[in-house]
């Protein structure tokens, strides 16, 4: 298993570090070997070579069978908005170059972990759907810019038929495989766009006579996703709307630390946490690393179609939230380290 | 007192018929009179003259000391993407030619209504803040438009400098009134336009040293808005991130149906209840009219600056929420009826 390993910034190494002791310890259990290429990404790699997403990185991912990512992201470039060069660009060309076309984020509650929730728990108990956010097109890549005087800028949102067509096939095909209600969310009302995307649907919806297919607006979506997340199955959506809502979708459940998320790619796919670098606490060892593990799982289920083995990670996972075997972010009090969790797993 | 009445679509003319009952007390109280002015807007107005913003009704507007305006929308025309005519088409070009700059979102809570959030009550009680929307910029009013073959769609966001230091000015002005925290809700990692507005707002941040000046990208917010309600105090954004959080930060509260909203205008303001027109319950006598004589309230506040007016229209919702002399959407089971609330509030 050729695995291309990019650790990133924050608390991305040590994470990662945990996941690879896991990803370990399944393969010798099943008789695989993982083969690991480390490459820089993100502000470490702007530190490392000046650029957050360097040629040599990308080719460790294309002939990689699979990306394992940590997180990117530093706060020193946050507040520089005219900086030339930022994390982010990285993590946005390699979705480009990899043709990462689809963000998929299980969104599940955890019964140990319904206490965290921001939610009352009545309304998020059980909660369990998926989120399917298109990541290569939209207003992220179209073009941008200011004017000569830099007192104007734009950003221009683009779709084409084929790049909806693609990531609502996934959506259908998913609801398929789970409830059979596909939620595409949109701005009908207002963008030209979200006409072309609920036009498309509307074309597609027939060939699915199973799904019960709605439409819904993305303000009503931000709000149903809070007043009732059991309603929900499969969510698509653009890349922009994708963005604010999976995060809002990945809080309400009270396990953002714990949510894993695969992007789909044309050449290669890229497993990572939803959580992000979270500066604060690196290089502390008190980070859970339990989002990238259950990341590994779907690299395990997706990339090299062993679902055996992604399960063998799912059950230690479970049984370190029974037994309470946790980092800080849980318990408080009895808190555990980020490389004591990675051993119990591993164990 | 000149008053331009946009009823429109669903609930909105029962809701518009509680909140004149109301403004007409006070005005007899306080010795003032109100002239209504009605005109046409919405699905209302494409049924009747096929345009949902009659230039007579910009007429009336434009001509009036404010605007009270019901709710707009009609679901037969929102699975029609490619519809012609659109009510919502109404709502924008009045947002552009009365320039309704800036939607002001006072989001708070009611103790007896704190049961009514899906968050947790400790999150969410005593949560008090104020959301401002850009309103008449960004991606809504962007050129748009289709490929010849139709299977390529674009909007353009375009912000100016001008656009966005007049909604800045005003959120910063609003912190000074208020707890002197400004949270400026953007892209900056990801979109010129929001780079634009993080380094406009760096620079006026300097001529308001009390504001405590806080940058935060929209998907950060919408996780913090149900995380860490409390912390909010003041946010300003961008139309369409706007649109998506104003409307998530509206249910936290449980008191949707009870919450108003101004725009203020370059030529005149418009004050509407934030919820929609909610066809399902149109005719029925049983929609919330709380929100829109909340918007009466706003209204006598900043477009008549009659403050003390204001206060007494706020204290009697306050005692019908004591009281509880409320609609089904509060209290099923001893529920009174639109006009029953819109007498009592009068009374
Ligand atoms: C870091 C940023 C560019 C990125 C995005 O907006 O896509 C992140 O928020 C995410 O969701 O992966
Ligand atoms: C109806 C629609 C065009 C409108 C908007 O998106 O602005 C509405 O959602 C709102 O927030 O007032």
């Amino acid at each position: 298993l050729n695995i291309a390993v990019l650790a990133g910034d924050g608390i991305g190494p040590e994470i990662i570090d945990q996941a690879k002791k896991v990803v370990d310890a399944v393969c010798e259990k099943k008789g695989h070997e993982a083969i690991y290429t480390e490459a820089l990404t993100g502000a470490a790699a702007i530190d490392a070579v000046g650029d957050p997403y360097p040629e040599e990185t990308h080719k460790v991912c294309m002939d990689a069978d699979a990306v394992l990512f940590g997180a990117i992201g530093h706060p020193k470039f946050d507040n520089d908005p005219t900086a030339k060069v930022r994390p982010e660009q990285g993590l946005l060309r390699m979705r480009k170059q990899l043709g990462l076309y689809a963000n998929l984020r299980p969104v599940e509650t955890f019964p140990s972990l319904l206490h965290k929730s921001p939610l009352r728990k009545d309304l998020v108990e059980g909660a369990n759907f998926m989120c399917i956010r298109e990541l290569t097109g939209g207003i992220y890549f179209g073009e941008k810019g200011r004017s000569e005087d830099g007192n104007m800028a734009f950003d221009n949102c683009v779709y084409t038929r084929e790049e909806i067509e693609r990531i609502l096939k996934l959506g259908f095909e998913y609801a398929m495989k789970r409830n059979k209600k596909l939620t595409v969310v949109d701005k009908a009302n207002v963008l030209e766009t979200s006409r072309l995307w609920r036009q498309i649907a509307q074309e597609m919806a027939p060939n699915y006579p199973e799904v019960d297919t709605q439409y819904m607006f993305v303000d009503n979506a931000a709000m149903q996703l809070i007043q009732w997340p059991k309603n929900f199955d499969v969510m698509v959506t653009e890349n922009m709307f994708g963005d604010i809502l999976t995060d809002e979708a990945s809080v309400i459940t009270g396990s953002l630390g714990l949510l894993p998320s695969a992007s789909i790619g044309l050449h290669t796919s890229v497993f990572e946490p939803i959580h992000g670098s979270y500066p604060q606490a690196a290089g502390k060892n008190i980070a859970n690393p339990v989002a990238t593990v259950l990341s590994a799982a779907l690299m395990f289920e997706y990339a090299f179609e062993l679902k055996e083995e992604a399960e063998i990670i799912r059950k230690a996972v479970a049984a370190s939230l029974e037994q309470n075997f946790v980092t800080e972010d849980i318990d408080k009090e009895q808190a555990k380290k980020t490389s004591e969790v990675g051993d119990w797993l591993a164990d």
